[in-house]
């Protein structure tokens, strides 16, 4: 297959992950996470995120996203999230049916939501009618490649917490954000009060592996045994470790996203001027509003990649760290081709 | 306590229900709904609805809406709502929790929503990332007191059938709808397509009794077994049975609601020159929009009845089977007083 | 039908508990328990178990099991049970379905457990491939009629509070339970330490109503969204919380239970040298072993009442609050016509 | 780390396996198996199984059980299974947390069930207040290492299917059964009338990666929707579907089985006259009753593989694809020693 700019998963192993898995393969190792790998890796993700974070590797975006909301929340609660979130639109409904809880979809800009938004919703407090306002997720960076500044996340959290709430961070694409913020994670989801996160890999380099953090360690407290119960507890977990200590310990996260990120700046740049892009790129995404005579050229080349099932005119590219600028250059050409 | 216009369920017992009662209490009765008297009021609702329905006597309303739409559904399933809906609104989540489907609410117009508004939502169909449409609900007389026409029903049902969805009609105050628009049962919901129903009593006279009712039996061939895993089957049925029976062989329901209805009618017109009405009045229910000043004083004399948390100044007058026209005349001049 | 020994739930509606009804059907009244009614009868619920109890009104005895379950457990826990007990026989699986628990059914000697069979259960804690201890559920009276001594009741009360767990009891046959034990329901249940309980009065006298009392008042705080969720809360409350107060100011729910009690020790004395008895008699259920050939004759005559589908020669016979001697003679006299 | 026999998935990648998944790290190739590896896969399995064969490939062995029991039952149902059963054991209680069903747990011998302790269970059939009978599930090989003979699952599968159930098979070692049986796949489980298999590779020489295969395909046509909705949908499924592509096609996976299966034999033949085996040794595990001064010096050497946590004194040992015969050599001196 040519290069595919329909998500950042069409990607394979970084090489240097793969090389990690090689050599874990080495010999019997207790399974289910009593292993050196296991404790190696949760050490590094302590270091980078929090030095009392309790850490779980899952297997996948999904599972991760249901064991920190379920973490943090009883079903007759309520889990305020954008219209445009993974856990709303993209999940099969695991978050809903796994948590037991409602889901309060908000009106999103750009593919974020704010405190205002939530406010009206809070007036249920106290009515034994409506589910309780438990839970704020927010992606970040969002599923349209945009990002929440440090400030918005803490003023996410400060009114989370002021109401009785958690604030929990899809964070499958973090990497990419802490890249184009150019903070550290620990400015970014430490000090702002964030709870609890899911935090991804498969997305930038890694085979599989997705991790959930609890920066509040109380809150994980129960983790082990919910994981298992939610099935996501990888038996041979030394090989999820190998791969978060090869992606984490040398800075091959930030690297692999710096580099999606810059490739997706480099795509704007280049179509740009051919098509509407309708949301800011900040991120490894970039979107753009076709008109429908270009649906069949692009799909005949592969080019056509769609994540709104109601609006076909809208296409999604996203560039991973194995991207080229002759990749994104032999996609731009066929843009400007089928637009003549 | 004054005439309450918070709710219908405000109202007490019929005279001639409880004397049903009164009459259902003697000797011993098999447990359970294996008794003469359910038998009795099953049939009476075929008679009434369908020869091929099959009934299922239950505790409440939310109860007979998640027996009802569970039976229909399995939890990747979506299910199509109003936003006003009390499936959705105003049940704690008990649908979701318990069918495990995303409620996809859609923004409703009077308290209903139409076909049209679905079909975006049918691009998901085998795309295994989305909720797959299962079933489509809508309460009729509405949340907001309005109605569905016969000629409205056979176009949802003929358009959920035709997607491969069943139809769900939350009846808690269908003998408001029946009595309003003047047609039978069977016109409105068996003719017109309708799979199961959940039909109310408690609102309208009765102690407390509500039921489903599968239209299409079919689909109620596991529901002794799922009501009872629900909590809903009724050790002393009888006493629920006995009042379905004195509510429905002899015409009460109707007689109930269109006394009700005529009472609405009457207060639309009493207060319908001092505040905003913002829904057609088509059944038992006002609702007004009233000054931020007049909050105090209707709260003080007990008329205060806010439905929607996030906006205190929209108020709902639900009339009851015992409402009476001094009751409204009392309520229309507080009304008057607290606008001055 | 003549009177029945099938279960305490064939009898109907005692007097005093009518009349309450009668006497709460006056005018309009707050739905949903926000009435005086109920608030005077949680104060008496108060007044004879603890003053710092939580009242939760419900519908029946399977929904006040699982809204107790459902408070002091998380999925990922174990419940202890015996295995007689009715939320693991007897209640098409409401318990683990909507605990998400798994249920540990202990092998019970006269339908009673021990702090001994939990013991090497316990050796799983902290596994995450087992579902943690969380609940210790018992019945008083049991499944089978036998009693826990208060000293009894404070063995497994102190067990599970050593080792993490809560301890509730199913008293859905509470009142025959202390009528028994001729002590008050706070030495019962309260001085011993329970967590909280299910307490009934369908099945002595009520037309149809439950509670949960949460002793530790703690664990009550989320219930009035998890009885709503589960679809447990009635709108027209002041008639349930009527009959709790009619059941209980006056001493009638004893007096029943005390009449019921005395009424199976009768009959046990009437047929102690036909048929064997298996369990003793200590409240209102007396279990008999027939012979096959007995089984058409008492079938006949409407005394053939079998509880356990694997074997249709044990019996249950239960007496209730309107059980005369004259029943049982007849029931005496049919049986031993069966053996001839 | 020493060889281990706590678990097979204790060991690594077989060399075959990890090469495939390199081969596979090759451009970029569409997610969640729109993908002609896992075409390829799929089409080895139905050469295997069943020209008919549905077959979704999973992260792990309780997600391959939990989807395909919940794919043929709803909450209502039972589900039987032996009482040493990994669905009831050893998966936190997921099995029934995410059926929503009754496990009914039957005392096993030799870790088998049979037709004739499930008859009184059958019973309940059409009785609201008990689950219904829904599914059989049977490991095979079992968790003690034991084998059902073609005939044994045959029995089961028209035993199920007379009393309107589905036989489920947990094969997470099923190629150790099919390696000890010397039979093929097609005449264990197709032609016995199996309706549905978790077939498994983790344990066996892969990296991770198990699989539901639908032998009654009908039973599979929700798969694709409940796989996402539990969790269990891996984005780059390529490197799943390599690595059965690389265990099957080419007899790997029976290779290793016979391997493992020939050490286990062997270590029962070093060992069988020290301890007492309690389970005759079928396919990969060895069971020893060892006494309690063992317990310290086989734990210093690494050899204590306790499974049961109420009884320290049963061990169990795991043969393993890579397992030799000097690790087995080692492992019979330590025991040997520790008796001393």
């Amino acid at each position: 297959m040519e290069h595919s700019f329909g998500s950042d998963n069409h990607s394979g192993i970084h090489p240097r992950i793969l090389e990690a898995i090689i050599k874990a393969n080495t010999g019997h190792v207790p399974a289910y996470g009593d292993d050196l790998y296991t404790a190696e890796a949760s050490d590094t993700i302590r270091e980078i995120f929090s030095p009392n974070a309790e850490v779980y590797f899952v297997f996948n975006g999904t599972g991760a996203n249901v064991l920190a909301l379920r973490s943090i929340t009883r079903p007759f609660n309520a889990i305020f999230c954008a219209d445009t979130a993974h856990v709303w639109e993209n999940e099969c409904g695991a978050p809903e049916c796994h948590t037991g809880c409602k889901f309060i979809a908000l009106p999103s800009t750009d593919g974020k939501i704010n405190t205002e938004q939530m406010i009206p919703h809070l007036a249920v407090k106290g009515n034994p009618h409506h589910n309780q306002p438990g839970a704020v997720t927010v992606a970040l960076s969002t599923e349209v490649g945009t990002l929440y500044t440090p400030d918005e996340i803490k003023e996410l959290a400060d009114f989370a917490h002021a109401n009785g709430m958690f604030l929990h961070i899809d964070g499958t694409r973090l990497a990419n954000a802490i890249a184009a913020l150019g903070c550290t994670a620990q400015q970014l989801v430490t000090e702002t009060g964030v709870d609890l996160l899911s935090f991804g890999g498969t997305k930038n380099g890694m085979l599989g592996g997705e991790s959930v953090i609890y920066l509040n360690a109380e809150l994980g407290r129960n983790a082990s045994y919910e994981r298992k119960q939610l099935m996501q507890l990888n038996s041979k977990m030394r090989f999820t470790a190998a791969q978060f200590e090869a992606y984490l310990s040398d800075g091959l996260w930030l690297e692999n996203a710096r580099h999606a990120n810059a490739m997706a700046s480099y795509l704007a740049g280049q179509i740009g001027d051919l098509v509407e892009i309708p949301y800011p790129v900040q991120t490894n995404m970039v979107f753009a509003r076709i008109p429908q005579r270009a649906i069949k050229p692009l799909s005949e080349k592969g080019y056509y990649r769609n994540v709104n099932p109601a609006d076909p005119c809208i296409l999604r590219w996203v560039c991973s760290f194995d991207t080229t600028k002759e990749d994104i250059d032999a996609l731009a050409f066929a843009l400007r081709e089928s637009l003549v």
